[in-house]
């Protein structure tokens, strides 16, 4: 490994976390909150120490960026941003354990909005800010964030570092420079962000809450400013979330097609079209399971396209507290947490274009028995699937599921039943938020062990950075010297 | 698909399962239980009749079987056998509605273990006799039995029909010709079989207890005669039906080893190294987790290696209701459902060797994330692994996780709790009997509607014969002629 290309890497990430931290640091100031704005400015002051220090400290020799000290890179960014990001929680006290905090701050990094609070509302307006931007800066992430604005090393070194941060099973690289991708994702982030909070105000929630609630919505998050999330608000507020949260779903380079007027490509997309007819399908079974139990039908159509909206795309909203509800509707929405959203978007989960393949490799599989003579080649999009992109994409499931076994085992020393445990890491390894049962959304998470806690942030972190990066940690061969 | 083909198979099973109708006939008789003997007659005699019909109505002019047929063949045969097999029940009144009745049949010969039966003690001696002797027919294999015994057509054949009955991720021909292959196998199986009931004799059982409980070991089936399983036996029975359990979930191929005096190359058999390390490893967990439920730690001892051994050779047994241990050790067990015994033993789940073998090919992903250079290949006991096997390891995954996922979603609809479905699922997927919740040791599966109990005997048919078979079932180009 070499320590030091890393070490300044983490740094600069210091520097912008720095900057970030300014935000809530001001909104302390216009809310009259002294000591919170106290705290995020001198966090915020720590962090740009601490972060030129680990810079100046003995440039690197080499600027070459290898795929280990890339994902080592991401992954260490990533926890020590959740970390430093801890700290003004714990330093106003509004969560004074320092797991509590760090885990409800990578929730937020990780766009999970799993939360340890039993009351949010007891929160300041700085942390609650601090809270949901952290889903936004999480959302599309901090590295091309830094590469947008930032001209970095060699083209190498920046894919090594967007191939560890972008979800899905390829980078699709929308424009020959990463640079320029970067700069076009956040683009339209911030457009949809943008329309997003103007929406919500003319629907009728104040700046704060549009902001915060919006944070949430593009980041696919989930964290709420109330203590029933999203309910309070009305149907009209709750109605334009679900189609904020299902925009913020899809594959990005979508948009870029639209942006570019390819509306036919756009369309033609094959993950995006399976993500429309996976959430049509959902809310068809469930309104049909649950139109009992609300008086109007467009009730029901309202709370089944927002849970199943919150769920597929990993935002973790809710409107109503779908652990009541009949075990059929349940079952889907625990499915639809593992299917998640689309790749090159901002949501998590397993994601659909990975399913897509999955699927057609079973199909050419089954076909293959049948008509052995016959060799097909597995297509998405009208081009043929490579060899390395099945072989990841495989062993991206096995690697899941051996983390999801393995972390659901180990909270089992807590004691809690099976539903709790299986869907509390099924949530959090795919950036959700509720689960059923004791994580259920009007329940939370502070009933586990510390060490659970950290499980589930390690989960929630391999989740959000596509499991290997955080994997590679673990790996003694990784920190051996060149 | 070459349909004459198919039906003359499936018509040669019904022959031999005329035959293996008739001992419980016999056991009827010596019982002197007319009723369920001449019931068993009866259908044994109708099997007799059908399979001639099926095998003489124009014989198949060309006898060369592809794989296609070879898939088709033995999943309807196992259809029809558990068809045929479930009349007794139904005509002698003891399981009066006929899907039950199935889902009891099926469960036998795919050695499930999963009942419907709130009273086994009420059944007849022949009924338990039979209930017992299907486990045994369907651990090794009916088409293992028929190609041990009968000069079959070409080698191709018989490979074909071999390779979609056995299970593990590739089919591991002991001797180069396949009948002998069979032979040896059955040799193994049936010394087992004598030596286990000669033991269980020794150690107090009668004769018939002796060998129902046998065949429930062997054959890894797991229904017992008595209503609390095997829990009223001595502990010395006990712990050699544990041993015997163990036993039985060994690759064959160790004792073929072992016949030939290769001891190094029988010991160094990683599969079945790594399936004793887990055992004990569990063992030590659990026993540690359950210490302070029973008094002394030698009955601890029992239970935790009598569970852990039932569930990863997907027996079934039980001797204690492990459903209310602490979370912990239950999890212990729903993992072990889903690892399973060493391929190429009568035990189902996923398979100790290609659970070693995604770990390898994970590991191996890893180390060349760290060293791109470095090119490994994964090995298995010395051999360098195909592309091929690998790629049908990562192929089984997937569809296991497809079927897995898409009953629990059907079960659903019965509105049952969560652990309940999974387990319900993941306990007839994996041939292994209880689950936890409704469908713990001390329940059974009478609770599910019939709809549901069609799905769970589906997936017991799928995981007994290596998921493939079933699925081609139902691709409909399966079904055009050529």
């Amino acid at each position: 490994m070499n320590f030091s290309i890393v070490r300044f890497i983490v740094g600069w990430v210091l520097e912008f976390e720095a900057a970030f931290l300014l935000l809530p640091a001001v909104v302390g100031i216009l809310y009259r909150e002294p000591l919170p704005a106290l705290c995020f400015f001198g966090v915020a002051l720590l962090s740009l120490i601490c972060g030129l220090l680990l810079k100046r400290w003995r440039r690197p020799s080499q600027t070459d960026l290898y795929a280990r000290e890339g994902f080592a890179s991401v992954a260490l960014s990533w926890l020590v941003m959740s970390i430093f990001g801890a700290l003004p929680f714990v330093l106003t006290g509004e969560i004074p354990g320092f797991i509590d905090a760090l885990f409800e701050t990578s929730s937020g990094f990780t766009t999970t909005g799993a939360s340890i609070l039993t009351d949010v509302e007891a929160l300041s307006h700085a942390s609650l800010f601090w809270r949901s931007f952290t889903h936004w800066i999480g959302g599309m992430g901090v590295f091309v964030f830094i590469m947008a604005i930032l001209p970095l090393m060699g083209g190498g070194t920046t894919m090594n570092l967007m191939r560890a941060e972008s979800p899905g099973p390829s980078v699709g690289k929308l424009v020959p420079r990463v640079k320029d991708t970067a700069k076009i994702l956040y683009e339209i982030y911030i457009a949809l962000t943008v329309i997003g909070a103007v929406v919500y105000c003319l629907c009728g929630l104040n700046l704060f809450e549009s902001l915060t609630t919006i944070f949430g919505t593009v980041g696919t998050g989930g964290f709420g400013i109330y203590n029933d999330s999203v309910g309070s608000f009305s149907p009209l507020v709750q109605n334009m979330i679900t189609l904020f949260m299902i925009l913020s779903g899809i594959n990005y380079t979508a948009y870029f097609c639209l942006l570019r007027r390819q509306f036919r490509e756009a369309l033609s997309i094959e993950e995006v079209r399976l993500y429309l007819l996976i959430i049509l399908g959902s809310v068809a079974v469930i309104t049909w399971n649950i139109h009992h139990m609300y008086p109007t039908l467009s009730e029901t159509l309202r709370h089944a396209f927002f849970q199943v909206g919150s769920i597929i795309t990993t935002t973790g909203f809710s409107t109503t507290d779908f652990d009541v509800w009949p075990q059929l509707s349940k079952t889907i929405l625990v499915l639809l947490m593992f299917v998640g959203a689309c790749a090159g978007s901002t949501g998590g989960g397993i994601k659909v274009s990975r399913i897509l393949i999955l699927l057609k490799n079973i199909r050419r599989e089954l076909s293959t028995m049948i008509h052995p003579r016959l060799v097909k080649k597995i297509k998405m999009d009208g081009h043929a699937l490579s060899d390395e992109t099945l072989r990841s994409t495989n062993v991206f499931i096995a690697v899941y599921f051996v983390i999801l076994f393995a972390s659901v085992l180990i909270l089992g020393i807590d004691n809690f039943d099976f539903t709790t445990n299986f869907t509390a890491v099924v949530a959090t390894l795919n950036n959700i938020g509720p689960g059923l049962e004791l994580v259920g959304p009007t329940r939370n998470f502070a009933l586990f062990s510390p060490f659970s806690k950290c499980v589930l942030i390690f989960d929630m972190l391999a989740g959000r950075l596509e499991l290997f990066p955080m994997l590679i940690l673990l790996m003694p061969s990784c920190w051996k010297k060149y």
